[in-house]
C-alpha cells in the first residue's frame, strides 16, 4: 500500500461486510472516516443494479447513527445502461447518481480526499467509480483494500477484526431460505463447500449472498434485531432468491448534545 | 492478545501519543469507543501527579470534538498520597478521583466492558488502574496494548498508524525549550540520541516529554494550532521542565444535528 496515511474520506456504505471492513482499513490504514454515502433504491424493493447492494438498505439510517456519522444518501435515478466494462458516460446510467451524490457531499466537506470502496473482484464496479472519482470536481482517491484479496482470507480476517455478519439475501446454487438470517461465521464452512462445489465466491461476490454488519468495532452499538420476515423473490428449485425484511430496535445512541460533562 | 473482540470501551484520554494510540490499538483488535475520560488538575498551571497527564489538557474538550466522542472530566481532587508500588484504598488518594469518574460513566453506559489505557512501562499507574477497575460496580477490563512494549518499535509504529503529534513539555536531560512544540517524528532521531546517552526512554514515559496529538485516524478533522507560548516551569541548565501553553483554531465539525441528508 503505497498511499500516504492522512486522507479523510467519504464511505460509499452498503450495510454489509465489504464496505464495512473497507472502512476498518482506512482507519486502521491512518485515514479518518467523516462521513457516509449511500445510494437505496426508490422502490421499496430491490432494484437489478450491477452496482450497488440494495438489501438492507433501510438499516443504513441506524448504521450512521450508530456510527455517529452523517449520512448523506441519494435514490437511484439511473439504470445500468452502459454495461460494458469500461463506462462511457452517459446521463440515464445509474453511475451518474454516484457522481451527484459525490459532489454534492465534496461541495460540504472541501477537506476530503479520499473515497473507501469495498470492492473485492468486481472489475466492473471499480471502473465505474474510478471513473466518477477522476472527474475533476470529485477528485478523490479510491482507496480499495479489498481488492483483489484472496476471499477465504478475506472473510476469516474480518471475523478476527470484529466483523459480526448475518446474511440479508441469498440467491446461489446451493443456498436457500435456511441460510437466510444466520451468522456467516456460522455459514464460513458452508461457503467455504460451495466454491469448492460450485465455484460460488466465498464474500459473496458474484451475487451468492448480501449481508449486514450487526456490530463492528467503528460501531458505538450493537444493532439488535426487533422482527425478520423472509420475502421469496424468484422461486427456484436450484437457487432461489430470498432477502430478509429487517425491522431493527431503535439504538440507544443518540447525537452529542452535551458533548463535555464535569463529574463533581 | 486473548481478549475477545467486541468490546465497548471508555478510554481514558490524556490528549498524548499513548492514550491515543492505546484507543487506535483497540479499535483494530475489534473494540468500539463509546465515550471518553479524562481527570484535569484543578488549578489552571501543572500538578504534580504521579498518575495522570496534564499538560495540553484544555485541548482534550477539542479532541472529543473531532473525534465526536462524549467526554466525562473530571477535576483532581486528591493527592498522590499511597505511593507504594501496591496502591491501598484511601479516600484522600489521587485514585479515588478515577473511581468517582469511571463510576458515573459506568451508571451512564451499562453496556461498557473496558478501559483503555495507554500505559506503557509504570507498573505504579498500571496496578492503580486495575484496582479501580476489580472493583465490583466497575468492573471493566482494562486493555493495556502498548505494556511492556519496546519503545523505539513502538514509537516507529505510531508514526506508520497516522498519530502525528507535537512535545508539549519537556523535562529530560539534554532536552530544552528549542524541542518543545516540535513534531516527535522530526525528534526521533535526538531521542533515540537521548536513550543510548542517559538511557531516557525514547516514548518519554519517565516524564521526559509530554505529547499533544494533533492528527490520527480517529480524528475527522486535524488539530490547528493559533498560537503557542512556552511557560518555563523549572529553570535548570541540565534538565528545564518548559511546557508548552497552545490555543487551536476552533475545528469547523460540530455535533450532528441532521444526520441524514437526502441528496435529490
Amino acid at each position: 500500500m503505497t498511499v500516504e496515511s492522512g486522507h479523510k474520506v467519504v464511505a460509499l456504505i452498503s450495510g454489509g461486510k465489504d464496505s464495512t471492513y473497507n472502512m476498518m482499513k482506512c482507519v486502521q490504514e491512518g485515514h479518518a472516516i467523516v462521513c457516509l454515502a449511500n445510494l437505496f433504491p426508490i422502490t421499496k424493493t430491490e432494484i437489478d443494479s450491477h452496482m450497488y447492494q440494495s438489501v438492507g438498505h433501510e438499516c443504513i439510517e441506524t448504521i450512521a447513527r450508530v456510527m455517529q456519522l452523517p449520512l448523506y444518501r441519494r435514490g437511484i435515478k439511473g439504470k445500468s445502461i452502459e454495461t460494458e466494462m469500461e463506462y462511457k458516460e452517459n446521463e440515464e446510467d445509474e453511475i451518474e447518481d454516484l457522481y451527484v451524490l459525490l459532489k454534492t457531499i465534496k461541495e460540504k466537506y472541501p477537506e476530503l480526499t479520499a473515497v473507501s470502496v469495498g470492492a473485492i473482484e468486481s472489475t466492473y464496479q471499480k471502473n465505474r467509480v474510478e471513473h466518477v472519482c477522476r472527474r475533476p470536481d470529485i477528485n478523490l482517491t479510491p482507496l480499495c483494500y479489498l481488492w483483489k484479496r484472496d476471499q477465504e482470507e478475506l472473510l476469516q480476517e474480518m471475523f478476527d477484526n470484529g466483523i459480526e455478519a448475518i446474511t440479508v439475501k441469498v440467491a446461489s446454487c446451493g443456498m436457500g431460505e435456511s441460510h437466510l438470517g444466520k451468522s456467516l461465521k456460522e455459514l464460513f464452512p458452508t461457503l467455504k463447500k460451495l466454491h469448492e462445489k460450485y465455484e460460488a465466491n466465498i464474500c459473496g461476490e458474484g451475487g451468492e449472498y448480501e449481508s449486514l454488519v450487526l456490530n463492528c468495532p467503528l460501531y458505538r452499538e450493537k444493532l439488535e434485531i426487533k422482527e425478520t420476515k423472509p420475502v421469496v423473490l424468484t422461486r427456484d428449485e436450484v437457487a432461489p432468491v430470498v432477502i430478509l425484511q429487517i425491522e431493527l430496535i431503535p439504538p440507544k445512541i443518540t447525537p452529542l448534545e452535551n458533548q463535555v460533562v464535569l463529574v463533581e
